[in-house]
């Protein structure tokens, strides 16, 4: 499954060029995963706070296609790669409104660390959720 | 009139105090006046476009009433204070809906700039709609 | 006395309007107060480690006299303005290299919390150091 | 041959987790590849100035392998991995002072661009000196 979110480019992500600096894209994945959580009824702060655990990123990637300017509406879109032991991976999109054209992909994997940053298994809810997330 | 957007912390909003980084309650600030020019129907992209203007900020303030946390959602809202010839100021609040406590008070004015950076008079059409919107 | 570091403004720190973004002026301002403090042989880490105390900010103001551009080399100053019971508080200056202009007057007031957030008097010793600096 | 500056994390670097944002350490490769053609005596703005040319980032990629702390010092370093016709690309890594510890490895590929965004060559100069110093 694809879980979509609309955002729009703000002044302060923009640069001299005119249009939104590469490493804001990461901002926008990292917004949508968070969002993306939440709509599965585990946001960031329950599997902090319940289960003990973070999510810090291991291996990020984008490739930049086309520029988003100023105040444009962005479509992003998370799709859940894989889950395996004690890592999530997902890919994501980033498509103007305007013309449908495709500003980036990206890829971003996370891992399970307790509160002394020691990898962990994920919790077993955490994984069931999203492996049934991507069939 | 006040214009009120919601908003929730990102992640990469936060510092290692656990909180918002105060320097990225402008950037909330600036999201709430890109939203709220757009409710008048004078986008920034069209002020610009049209009138050849750009608003510069002068001068900036803010006082910090409490902290905001990851994840939480929060409420901005804009208020034009004043309309000058060249000038546009704006109170901003931003409220921690939790607990409806005041964690922010902020203090936004700009000046009116050609695209040789000098200072100009409002193009009369914005100057105006801000002006009813402030009775 | 005046402690004086100076920076260059990154790629990053500009946006749209091909200047330095308004709200980056606050992190160059907290760049050189870091420096600061570790010019004291009181880094932020050690008044943290030792005393478990923090600086949230409770104010901040910034007015804008001149654009800083791109790469551009720019000094910032921090001069303590007053130490009290349990606040501190300083003037920034930011000036650009090329031709001696003051691109930007700030003030920022801080306050020591404990790991709890509640407010404490200042540590004796930071106290004592932040005083003769300013005489 | 490979190009190094050293800096600083900065408390706006950090966030929740107690340690460098991932997405900041594009902010790092950025600053320090500012640096680097200012090295070789050709600074950015240069190239846009003398030749018309930006170098937007078309893909970029970072793995994470150990946290950059507030206020630790760290080793940035460049070096040159290809230049084609129109493109170049970067290899960096960054290593924490404290342990010698490589904190992240980053891969970075920009495409020459001129005002209207048309990918053109990269300029002879620009070439033949990036050239020399992958040698």
């Amino acid at each position: 499954m694809v879980f979509k979110r609309s955002f729009r480019v703000h002044w302060v992500d923009t640069d001299i060029a005119g249009v939104m600096h590469f490493s804001n894209f990461f901002r926008y994945f990292e917004a949508c995963e968070e969002e993306f959580y939440r709509s599965l009824s585990l946001p960031l702060t329950e599997i902090r706070d319940r289960f003990g655990v973070m999510l810090p990123r291991v291996e990020v990637r984008c490739q930049y296609k086309a520029a988003c300017r100023f105040d444009e509406p962005i479509d992003v879109s998370l799709k859940v790669r894989g889950v395996e032991e004690k890592t999530i991976s997902y890919d994501f999109q980033v498509v103007r409104q305007s013309d449908g054209k495709l500003a980036a992909e990206g890829f971003v994997k996370c891992i399970a660390v307790n509160s002394e940053w020691k990898a962990i298994p994920l919790p077993a809810e955490v994984a069931r959720t999203l492996s049934n997330n991507i069939s």
